[in-house]
């Protein structure tokens, strides 16, 4: 067993714990907060209340309200310069996983020369290492990405159609705030999209834990079992305050730090290159689509530790062959949520677009080293068409 | 629940890794090596090793071999004079929790004004912050006190017979290598009295849970089952590298985190009371000693927490009236490594000595705020009587 392990974010987490951000001692005087414009009466005020509870620590806000689920290069590079005039010297994500990420790669280029598209590290990216980034705070209002306590941003590059990584110790958030009270107004696709990201996070990296390391098992294991408990309850319930709170915790925390530790699966690369190809899709969306072929297909390579986290979603691997516990499981859950079998066409995804899919996951982003195993183009191939709807 | 979180000192675990040293990225040009002189050839040859490694990186090493068992303040002040003279910039805490922990209050006064008491936080320390330290790099070579990966140092006062913490986010090491190799030649008694700290640093965090902080209870839960497991192992086989690296994952990660997120109960403070009046008990020992008739005591207080940590000991609490079942567990552990019911009197401490005992750790350190519940004087007081031997 080797581990490897640093999770330096500060986390604030608990119900009505935003209203401690104006007693926090936080990392500058004037904040950009890089949010999405939601048509949500509760995302309008809760941008008041933040700019409210900095103004009464005397600490400066400008807002940018451009964020798009699928943040692209577009928008921070505006919400960058927006920064630079307005002599902002950290950032605030307010908001889902797209607010949190955007927000990490304005503030990576509030202190980085060149273009952001130099950092990206894989795909056109041009890998340059990120050694200086501006303080983000994270405001979180879902359960799902686990960026509020991870060192990755996804960013998605509107010319080349690209939907790449940033990783950098620099990008871990310097404080998260994570407030379930937040969470009860998300929509329920909203809540289930983010609720199945956070369980793939967990699984992929136990799946991937080439160092066996525990620290990875221990919290994949939390964040499964608890999304297994509490996600139907908040779909049933939205405002179960215990429910988001077991939620948030899952997906911010125990799968955020999963992936601080070791890196997901191609499962995640494919899904994302859906996104980047189809910016209309939710990514946990893409996630679930492709995902009970994807784990049917590579079960020969990785049937114990398959079947581990297939015991995780409440399988008894004894009960299937060797590595089908896990696409089981899912299979299951995804019957239980409503989401299972959703349809590729609902997206304006056409059959003819799939090896363009399988082509740029393969072979533009790159698969061969994330994997305990080897997918080839055409294994991609097969696990879109078989998943095709 | 709530949960404030942090774990930022970066980790390198695992057999062998303390070769990666030379590789890492220190954070400094000339170390201070804070070390024990010890008899072990092990040891002589590990500070050689060391040595060697940093200056294959071209940093420079001074190295103060004076630390011993509840390392003192007149250590830290020679010490930091020392690193003062030499030029050095960073600190090395190369040994077990005594060298790493001395390692913490020299790196604090490398960059603090002022005696080193004013800055302890209980008894007759002065109580001031603690906002600067030089890094701190850790090598562990025991598997016990999880300050390779906690805020905390523990300094005795030659003066004043007390043995008190200090604590804060700057005395987390920057990186602590943690290699099970280096604690194969750990003498048994040492090897059981670290476990068994170890043991109750999980324990004693879970039963102060006042956060309900779900975090507590996978590391403590993670802890106490790997010691319960793996101590005994390495007890009859000390060179099996499997039973040192869990025994080391449970103790400097596990217990680590959870002193992180927690502080531990009473029963810490009168075992370091004891220790501090008596430097020769080990610390291990003192908590032993006490740790039956600790929680006797407290069982109506706080029964299902007690119920817990008995669970994660192996102990089915339905057997037990409420709240017995981690003593029972203590019982049986204690039997099976052959350290149950060690006694006072062999390290010098006699029946007229337990008054000024209760009264150092009430009184003088003071325990109001640390538990759930509050003891009284006269409980600590019986407490020790009836644990005398």
């Amino acid at each position: 067993m080797m581990i490897d392990a640093q999770m330096p974010t500060r986390i604030v987490f608990g119900a009505g714990r935003l209203d401690e951000l104006a007693a926090l001692d936080l990392p500058g005087s004037h904040a950009l907060i890089c949010t999405s414009k939601s048509e949500r009466a509760e995302r309008k005020a809760l941008l008041d209340r933040v700019i409210g509870l900095l103004d009464g620590a005397d600490v400066a806000a400008t807002a940018y309200e451009g964020v798009t689920p699928n943040p692209t290069n577009e928008q921070v590079g505006e919400a960058c310069a927006l920064a630079k005039e307005s002599g902002c010297d950290f950032v605030i994500g307010l908001g889902g996983g797209s607010s949190i990420d955007a927000a990490k790669a304005i503030a990576m280029m509030m202190r980085q020369d060149g273009d952001l598209w130099d950092y990206a590290y894989t795909g056109s990216g041009g890998k340059k290492d990120i050694l200086q980034a501006a303080p983000v705070v994270a405001i979180s209002t879902t359960a799902g990405t686990g960026t509020e306590t991870d060192p990755y941003s996804v960013i998605t590059n509107v010319e080349t159609g690209e939907k790449l990584d940033f990783a950098a110790d620099v990008l871990y958030p310097a404080v998260s705030i994570i407030d379930p009270e937040l969470m009860v107004s998300l929509p329920e696709d909203q809540t289930i999209y983010q609720g199945i990201d956070a369980l793939f996070h967990a699984a992929e990296c136990a799946i991937t834990n080439r160092a066996e390391n525990r620290l990875v098992d221990v919290f994949a294991q939390e964040s499964i079992s608890h999304v297994l408990t509490w996600l139907p309850v908040v779909v049933k319930e939205p405002g179960n305050i215990e429910g988001r709170t077991m939620l948030a915790y899952a997906a911010d925390i125990c799968s955020g730090y999963t992936q601080s530790l070791i890196n997901t699966t191609s499962h995640h690369i494919i899904a994302q290159t859906i996104g980047g190809m189809f910016p209309s899709v939710p990514h946990g969306a893409s996630l679930i689509m492709i995902a009970e072929e994807y784990y049917k297909r590579i079960a020969a390579f990785v049937p114990d530790e398959l079947d581990l986290v297939g015991a995780y979603l409440g399988v008894d691997p004894c009960n299937h062959l060797p590595g089908q516990s896990f696409a089981e499981g899912l299979a299951r859950f995804f019957d239980r949520l409503g989401v299972r079998g959703l349809p590729l066409s609902d997206y304006g995804i056409a059959w003819e677009d799939l090896p363009a899919i399988a082509d740029a996951a393969v072979n533009r982003t790159g698969i061969a080293d994330v994997d305990l195993y080897t997918l080839t183009e055409e294994d991609v191939l097969g696990i879109l068409q078989r998943s095709y709807r």
